[in-house]
């Protein structure tokens, strides 16, 4: 066991203060082998509260190398969401294993999470609620608040279900009930409202933008007959989100999500996690190459036109990228939907035809000034590929900005996360069909004179 | 007033149902005399309830269209957080005359929140949380939570302060109390714990880090005597984080962040917000021309050499958006600190010349298989053509995986936000030094053959 783990453990049953989470991160950063030897060395009660810690990288594998009756103990006690989090992560053996050793009513409740994708509203939920049958009274529900508050993930929203069935049908927070009068009957709490709920495979951009736009604490998770089934709290939410935001940013600027931070990521991995995509677009990318060998000729005649080949290929990549993003945002905010493709299309467009005639403005100003102040000979076409360079910009613009707009919709509408579109991917795309758009351009208007 | 806003007042009317959200967000649509006009109609306590809501745009400039008075005694019912938000929105005479009209307390209240940067704990906080002296006992804290509980944001912390200087000392959760004896003093429930809190002048993202640490439901922000300020809770960490991920999501794409959502953006704002980003890329990117036409001497001599400038520059660019998507996340995420700069270079130096090997082995495999089974005569000097091409990879990919990861450190060391580096800036940074670092590798290895 390495020292960073060892002092983390010391300061842990030292003093108080040390937080769980601190613990978490340090035996996250060791191997498994490691880590569960750091776990066998914690009173119990320490080492579920580091194993519910969303610091604890691999803690599912840390488990799996402890023996299966202290793992089935630490299962039993970890929150529910965290158990079933680190039952996914092992491998098929393990899990089985872990299982066969729980109760089953244990058993059973972790397999119900389990069913679930990890980023679903399913994957993401606890089972550990506090419910109460619709004919209790507020002190009632105090009271039985108070009886089970310690295995419970949250007890600040409180779900009434009929006593039948176990149907939702309402909800109230602490706060109401704290301020109520303690012979009133819950539901009448709820002032008739019926409570927001989420479908376990909803999304987990949806159970944000529940929680966000009704300001829960937490959402229930209920079945098509509205049976409940768990809650997603705002911390998972906030959790969930902040990974996302990492994974999709690091997807935008094509690297596969890492694990774990970038300085705690081994070199090989890496690697790993880069090569693949950047040789991936390097391929794609070798298109160019051949798109220019077609028009080997025409860039030998009119040598002037290569020099603004990287000019014209950035615009369309910048274009595309810029329009890729603003789409892949307004999907996952649900702001744009996969129907409204063509309203999208349509707004992009013109707006790529305006863009780009900004620049084939400015791009043909910067030659004639060029060519009238002396800093180059542009040769005495000027004129024309000056006008060739400013409608291949419209062109390419135009297209970067479609292209990049279409293409998170392509991917939705395959099954593949939109965000999956990164600004490299776009930039590859558009590079190819922008050279082939610059040299058609060029042989209709210097078709006679230069080519 | 149009016919959507019209339609969701009278739902708001009929139907307890219709949450503020949504007539928040109708009302957000519409010009701020259509709005205040919109507000006018709805009850007061309705009205506070949609301007509560951050669905609620441009919820200051519609306030200070409605008259003085009305629009003081709205103010008085908001939340103070959404108040100062609304007051910071308006013109300085509106915000003036509009301060003018509250009265001293609720003047200076909104005064001190107005203090700090909009994106800052302190620009977040709210001061409606609730305080008990630490000589209270679990009863009386109770029954202060139940006197003042409609007046503030979250009842689930509670602050435990010196009844002398306002300094803070502990915090207790009402999960605590309700489960407590209620003879017991609240100081107690601490067990000691010295309370998390942060400092107003802190960012978003350390305030998020923080909640997402200690599992809080608000943090408490102090001066540096450690008197209480206000609290920043989760919903508003919540609805910070989802607004700066759009925000970040649309800058890395070279996009200024839009205010509004994609399709209720006007088109001339569309235009305004990418065109400036991409004519500055634009023009940078000119560069590329000035360095083409610098070695338009070996460009005429080696054509070939020009098939491939698109292929390399493109790598150089993925690898810097790469570089620079890890970098500026692990820094949003506190995972890298600015002093840890030298660290990230000696990690990417040696990731960088290993993707570039990757790639410049793939690059001479390419030219080698294409010349050999006769798809493209690169000349008698091929070998030397790909030997060019595999070192013009290495020296890009490295160079851009370098410069890639720094600019994020070098912004943030020059006080702007790392994540204004956009994928398509690093590539244009990267592309100009690309072409130069190609041709000055093909000078070394052609010369005295082709060059």
């Amino acid at each position: 066991m390495n020292k960073l783990v060892s002092s983390a453990l010391a300061l842990f049953h030292a003093d108080a203060q040390m937080r769980a989470a601190d613990v978490a991160e340090a035996l996250g950063r060791l191997s498994p082998v490691a880590a569960a030897a750091g776990l066998s060395k914690l009173p119990p009660d320490k080492a579920v509260a580091a194993l519910d810690r969303p610091e604890f990288a691999d803690a599912g594998l840390a488990l799996a190398a402890l023996p299966v009756d202290r793992a089935a103990a630490l299962l039993r006690d970890m929150s529910a969401d965290r158990a079933a989090d680190s039952l996914a992560e092992m491998s098929d053996e393990d899990r089985a294993r872990l299982l066969a050793a729980l109760s089953p009513d244990v058993r059973e409740a972790l397999g119900r999470l389990l069913d679930w994708p990890e980023d679903s509203a399913g994957g993401m939920m606890t089972t550990e609620y506090v419910a109460v049958p619709c004919t209790a009274t507020v002190s009632d529900t105090l009271r039985h608040i108070r009886a089970i508050e310690r295995t419970r993930e949250t007890i600040y929203s409180i779900y009434i279900i009929e006593p039948q069935g176990e149907t939702l049908i309402g909800t109230v927070s602490l706060r109401r009930l704290v301020t109520a009068d303690p012979a009133e009957a819950v539901m009448t709490l709820t002032r008739g409202r019926v409570p927001v709920s989420i479908a376990p495979d909803a999304s987990r951009d949806e159970a944000a933008r529940l929680i966000r736009r009704h300001d829960l604490l937490a959402v229930p998770v209920v079945d098509a007959q509205n049976r409940m089934l768990g809650i997603v709290t705002v911390d998972d939410v906030l959790d969930a989100i902040v990974e996302a935001q990492t994974e999709r940013a690091q997807r935008f600027g094509g690297v596969e999500a890492l694990d774990r931070p970038y300085l705690d990521t081994g070199f090989a991995t890496m690697i790993k996690k880069r090569a693949g995509w950047l040789c991936a677009l390097f391929l794609s990318e070798m298109l160019t190459a051949s798109a220019m060998q077609h028009f080997e000729g025409e860039l030998e005649r009119a040598i002037t036109l290569t020099l603004f080949i990287p000019l014209i290929m950035s615009s369309g990549g910048n274009s595309g990228s810029q329009a890729t993003s603003l789409i892949i945002r307004a999907l996952a905010l649900g702001q744009v939907r996969l129907r409204d493709w063509w309203r999208v299309a349509l707004r992009e467009l013109p707006a790529g035809l305006v863009l780009g005639a900004i620049l084939g403005v400015v791009g043909v100003a910067r030659i004639t000034l060029w060519q009238q102040l002396g800093f180059y000979d542009y040769g005495v076409h000027w004129a024309l590929i000056a006008l060739t360079v400013g409608s291949g910009l419209v062109g390419i613009v135009t297209f970067g900005s479609l292209a990049g707009s279409m293409l998170p919709f392509l991917l939705q509408r395959l099954g593949f996360d939109p965000a999956s579109a990164s600004a490299p991917f776009v930039a590859t795309l558009v590079d190819v069909t922008g050279l082939i758009i610059y040299f058609s351009i060029a042989l209709v208007i210097l078709s006679g004179t230069l080519l």
